[in-house]
């Protein structure tokens, strides 16, 4: 069966949320909310720009979502996001009781591997990951290499 | 040797604001945090208010502190806070490089029990609990008892 709005249909969307991040210097990571195969929420990494360490784009997009939905929580909701999520992010999450999460690449910093993030997820929170992970992975790669330059 | 500025001077501050919270209706957890003595910003916990889960008083407190320096680093600030972080605000304190963070009341909920915390803090940030621990827990457990009326 064609399946239009499969889950690269949507890593794609925060593909291209990462990509507005690249185009302003920020860390390249997007990320969307979707609700009944409909995006509700959009955001792209804004640290910089707005002078903020919690401004990932996780965190706006559950803001954006649970303001569209005009409850407090995503039960209902998957997000999709281009970088596995932080232990902020992760924490986020849970409160915000999310149905679902797809990220594309692994996050592989020690620290982040050290850290059991399972536990920290909402036990009800359906974790896939390596969507589109070498899209993502990439576009990370590629930022970091010109920015060493 | 007189100290007018200390732990209890400034956890005063964030009850206050915990203060602030329950007379909303909000689960009533205060946050100030205090720069070269000085509290540079102030927060309680907005999730009903604002509709939003990650309203939390520490993540409103880092915005607003790092706004009020200019830098998005909190490395000479202090946070002080009347419940003990939990993950999401332990995620962010870390992307803040905060010096220290300073608690009222343990977290004492299981799954919050279960998580090992300091892995989740900066390396960095010391950790102090239990200053004001009775006036911080006694306000929250006010409010629950009023609330299951």
């Amino acid at each position: 069966m064609i399946q239009p709005f499969d889950d690269n249909y949507f890593m794609k969307q925060a593909l291209n949320e990462a990509n507005l991040a690249f185009n302003k210097g920020e860390i390249p990571i997007g990320a969307v909310v979707v609700h009944e195969f409909r995006v509700i929420a959009r955001a792209h990494n804004l640290t910089e720009t707005l002078n903020d360490v919690t401004a990932h784009a996780e965190m706006q997009a559950f803001t954006a979502a649970a303001d569209f939905l005009g409850g407090k929580y995503l039960k209902e909701c998957t997000l999709y996001v281009t970088l596995e999520p932080c232990v902020m992010c992760a924490g986020a999450s849970y409160w915000t009781q999310l149905k679902k999460i797809v990220f594309g690449a692994k996050d592989e910093r020690p620290r982040q591997e050290a850290i059991n993030k399972r536990q920290l997820f909402h036990p009800k929170t359906e974790i896939l990951g390596n969507i589109m992970e070498d899209d993502c992975k990439d576009l990370l790669q590629i930022f970091f290499e010109e920015r060493r330059k």
